[in-house]
């Protein structure tokens, strides 16, 4: 698995997918520096004038609604529009769900263009499953836990998605299998967009291989040990931030190999 | 003193207050990692369809006119008008105050909202005592000087709010105290964003202790010990804001009190 | 040459210009630590209620369509015919330009109000001499290369300003001369926005020195030394950014004139 994990990095360094981002303007610079180093081609557009025709020459598209209004809730809906026409993959992140209900009806909206991939934390995942009020019954705890893993099974199944759960413990699962990562590090909940870059990473990685678990999976772990790598270089978050662009960049096939921890039950 | 701000700092990672920003392009991200450093929730919104609810769920707001325009100085107008309906702490950051007509017209509306504290640099201050017409008398300097402290002095009275210079030595007011704080270093003016960061700070604080005079103190002290020991181990203003975060996450008490200069004439 | 370039650079740090920028989300911060570290003063401001304000009282303009939309593109165009009025310098980077129709027509339409100074990369140059359909004949390849040299000679000639194509080795050129510089290392193109950020301190000279030929080298030979001494001190594209920003700081006058590489043939 390691090995086939690692040929799947080099590959998005061969073939530089271009990812198209409608990203928050805190990570946006996080974000395409991410993209850079794993060796994709990050593009930021969301002019309602050419969100269409930067999703055609896009291989994949990342929308992630942490500084939304309602021109950009349009943008999103334009470009996931788009892409579930033209059957490019999309990643959603959908930050800050449940905190206000302009959020959810827009998430609501989004979800009708069948993300590929949708990555959050936990309490996101839950209350991404409860902006369908169809689907919300046994999904009301708050922390990180079964529930968020059962809410991320309610929505795989229900929009026929993988979807990521975010957390000390990542969990990567679609309606046949069930993947959990154990790398990363607690500092890098201090740093802000980190959460954005890897959804940002699922993109290219998603713009590359058919098998969207598959390439989530390889994805978070490439993020994963990266961070707890540079984890080991920094003496707090600001310098942490920098150390995972360095590592996402040099990161070698032994210090991925001999690091990776994916579990299949 | 010094011990007392010490309890604060510590009982704000306890805390872990929500920071509502409504910010400029340039220094969200600086301002969001320097809130997680400090063990607080930074959460970024501007959209008109949910910057009332933000307001609501956060324990404290911080608007800082930045990079304005019509749609964000309308939805800052919205978030101070709930801020002051709800009676929740604010701050605001008059960046640019007294460059254009159309930041004086809006700061001078922001002002009716009255913010707990106000924090920017001399020339701001100055500014911004000018835009209420009927208190501009012999406040006419632009150096960082006695003028601004005069100024911050009328804006507090006039808005009973803490006002809080900063500059070489920072200086924090209300209508009964005055604070001088002698932190920080030179180097901290080359980059950018770093006083965007203090009001988000200041925020934090506010969101935690009643005393709104105390916890800019404490705000400004944080950052300016932080600025001092990050500079020692920086070479440029690059590597300074890089440590600047990593000192606001790992400094110790040691490190706080026996640096940090306050005093009250 | 190297003599008169590294007075520029001090010149710089003396007059600390005032430059407005309208760029992209992405690059602000980027473009406003590189500002500030070469001795410059950054403003940012795009809405049209202060444009026309702020752009009278820098001492250049600069404007990068990165993340352009409806507003910010009427914000480009109301800045652009202010800067030509005003007779003020400014800078086009014409981010991405042949990417989509929407870009294509705004760059058309600001080149008519004459920038002094364009910056682009090889295709984006090729690209920007397509938008003017009368002049596109033998400008059909993508890389760069002499095709980009000749596409830059093109628009110089039309647009009557210097056009800097910048690649593994940089063009300067005006209607008269054509420099070469072979400073800079690959590694800087995988870190987003350094290319906008060489417009923001193209600039900044282009506010203090007449001739724009010698401003626009000065900048870029600045820019690509600093980014050869960062490149020997990062791990990685992440401190690379870092160490970027500190050399244009701290860079002496043996370091830049040791090892600036300009010809003119």
């Amino acid at each position: 698995m390691e090995n086939e994990i690692w040929s799947f990095i080099k590959l998005v360094r061969q073939k530089s997918p271009l990812v198209h981002n409608i990203t928050n303007y805190v990570a946006m610079n996080n974000s395409a520096n991410a993209l850079l180093a794993i060796g994709a081609s990050p593009v930021m557009a969301h002019a309602h004038s050419e969100v269409d025709e930067m999703v055609s020459i896009a291989d994949s598209l990342v929308i992630n609604i942490g500084t939304l209004d309602e021109y950009w809730s349009e943008s999103m809906l334009k470009a996931a529009y788009r892409a579930s026409i033209l059957g490019k993959p999309w990643v959603l992140d959908p930050v800050g769900c449940g905190a206000t209900s302009f959020r959810n009806e827009l998430l609501h909206k989004l979800l009708q263009f069948k993300p590929s991939i949708i990555r959050g934390n936990g309490s996101e995942i839950m209350a991404l499953a409860k902006t369908n009020k169809t689907i919300t019954k046994g999904v009301d705890s708050t922390g990180e836990s079964e529930d968020a893993v059962e809410a991320a099974r309610i929505i795989s199944r229900q929009y026929q998605c993988v979807v990521c759960v975010s957390g000390a413990k990542d969990v990567v699962l679609n309606d046949t299998r069930t993947v959990f990562l154990e790398n990363g590090h607690p500092l890098m909940t201090k740093v802000t967009g980190l959460g954005c870059s890897a959804s940002a990473v699922i993109g290219a990685f998603s713009g590359v291989f058919e098998d969207k678990l598959q390439a989530t999976t390889a994805a978070m772990a490439l993020m994963g040990v990266a961070g707890e790598l540079a984890e080991m270089k920094a003496e707090g978050p600001g310098t942490l931030q920098l150390h995972l662009i360095d590592k996402l960049y040099n990161i070698t096939k032994e210090e991925f190999c001999s690091r990776v921890k994916i579990s299949e039950p």
